[in-house]
């Protein structure tokens, strides 16, 4: 059968900051800029979601577009949408909200909605200029 | 030598619905939701058709952009643009024209026009917010 | 006070012919050639809305972009989205659904709705490379 | 001689939150929703900055935009890029940070910059779906 | 009447350098920074043509948009594409090709081709940051 | 530990003409048509420049996109922007300066700056609607 890949772009803002827990706040500026100003900036972040699998011959359909769209909906949007990540997020307490880890927490909310057989994709632009894709 | 993928874009609209030609239009409407309109709806598609192979040390391309524009063009836009995918595509009378079954269609009739070592690559995007990718 | 336009973005996709309902067959293909299609083709349509007004000093908007956004979906997404604007929208029965006439149906749609003082203005991109604006 | 708008466009990202100071943070709460959320949020500011006048006749500019792209970068970047709005700059710890508000602050801190005879108008882009225009 | 805008993409590539005839390379150098490269570079240049009129009660038109492709088609592309603007287009010999002036040029060459009534805007990005606009 | 690929967009402006050393300027004209035009055209090249490795634990980074946009500034943007790819940059003296070969000598100029253990991407835009991508 033929393995297509189907992708669906969605869109969360935020704030956050880079922070690692163990350093102090100087530190945390030598390292990472203007991007570790304590009270916090914030990004529209854009996400594209792929699942490539087999073509169900009864739908034609990889996966149903409006299954996917509510599934990011759930798992990502509710949970990352106008937060403060750095505050409001379990996750990011602990690790640095940067733009990989940010795409790795999605991948490990989406993964085990997605059918065993299919591959999945997260593809999150921080900003129109800066983007990560990572496939697990 | 240097293998390198080389991609050009195009498009072309046209109506359609997600049907299922042994189903009624109640069972239609249930899975498909309003895009098994039977009036149709439409879209504007656009495609990034890629080849990926050696460079040719003559003239320095994988493959003629011009050459592989004018291709899109005989056997893509004139078969699609500004159709009916049901009605007037004798594929699309039997299959369901999803996205996923119109790049594998799109592929097919590309496939025979590519130089056989050359890896042939389609996106075709419904929407701006919906596409699917497929490499055969 | 200060005036100033903001402006929403939305979409919705659709099957139209351009159709003059007094003219044979021959003679609309004759004049909007493959766009008069009888079997219909379609398009992904991205509207603007734009009002243009003082910012109301308590709250530091023009309009509150949840309304405006909602309202769009109410008067335009609901009647328009994945319909066949020929066979479905009653205007579309009697006047040609070209891009001109659907931003005046859509600016006839809102305009009640908007604060009498602002100004509206309404741009719909019929597709990438083809879009019209009215302000009424 | 001949009119025309020259127009340069730059960014910015910033955290934020809608509020009004007068206000309890539930009545914030009830009338700006979750934009209000007192741990902010924030967003990919795009901006265009455009100034109409006549060409120069020696040098064809209406403008060098390496020397907008300078004011922009020294006016308006230094002052918000990688800021929060209310914690950070002094006129939104009273007014509000809406995309209108913005939009005012931004053309008041270039407009004694701009030759006087030349009209200037600023496009702010909140989000990609929601944007603002301004000029004076 | 209705009165709309209407509006088509096209878009051409060229080389150039900003260089006025009377001053030195030294001069041009100094005013015009790398931009004044005697040794040429270039842009993909994307363009906007919109024409505003009343819509013709017979069509759903203000100007049939593949009427006003062909003409961009004839009167610019023709002129400009894949061409070196200093060097073989007459104007540019004499005048700098700058943003604006290849606005004015591109309006000059359309605008006996409009209709008398209806007004023309041109908009030209030299690169996705920089752009001009003129209406004459 | 994850594998995650980060993307950096940059961009350069030239002038070129496609020519082969070796043929008459009847040859190339026949071989490449306008794309040959001795008095040289140009582009807006767009470029994605990927780095794919294993996130840093301390830093939450593949690597740090200040450094990659900083590096990418000096080998790529220093050696190209507003040249004249022929005349001035000595690889393109000899090897015909296609989107292909612009890429490969980007990806060859970037790789020794990339730990080797990171797998380096590099897509190249020549227009909006052609682009390449090689990845060594």
């Amino acid at each position: 059968m033929a393995k297509v890949k189907v992708s669906r772009k969605a869109h969360f803002n935020a704030a956050h900051r880079l922070y690692h827990k163990d350093w102090s706040d100087e530190k945390n500026a030598a390292i990472f800029g203007k991007c570790s100003n304590p009270n916090y900036h914030g990004h529209n972040y854009e996400l594209i979601v792929s699942v490539a699998g087999e073509i169900d011959p009864e739908t034609g359909f990889v996966m149903d577009m409006k299954v996917l769209k509510d599934l990011i909906k759930l798992e990502v949007e509710e949970a990352l949408d106008h937060k403060n990540l750095n505050v409001e997020v379990a996750e990011f307490k602990i690790i640095n909200p940067t733009a990989e880890n940010i795409a790795v927490y999605i991948f490990n909310k989406l993964r085990p909605h997605i059918v065993a057989a299919n591959e999945l994709e997260v593809t999150l632009y921080e900003t129109p200029r800066n983007f990560v894709t990572y496939k697990g």
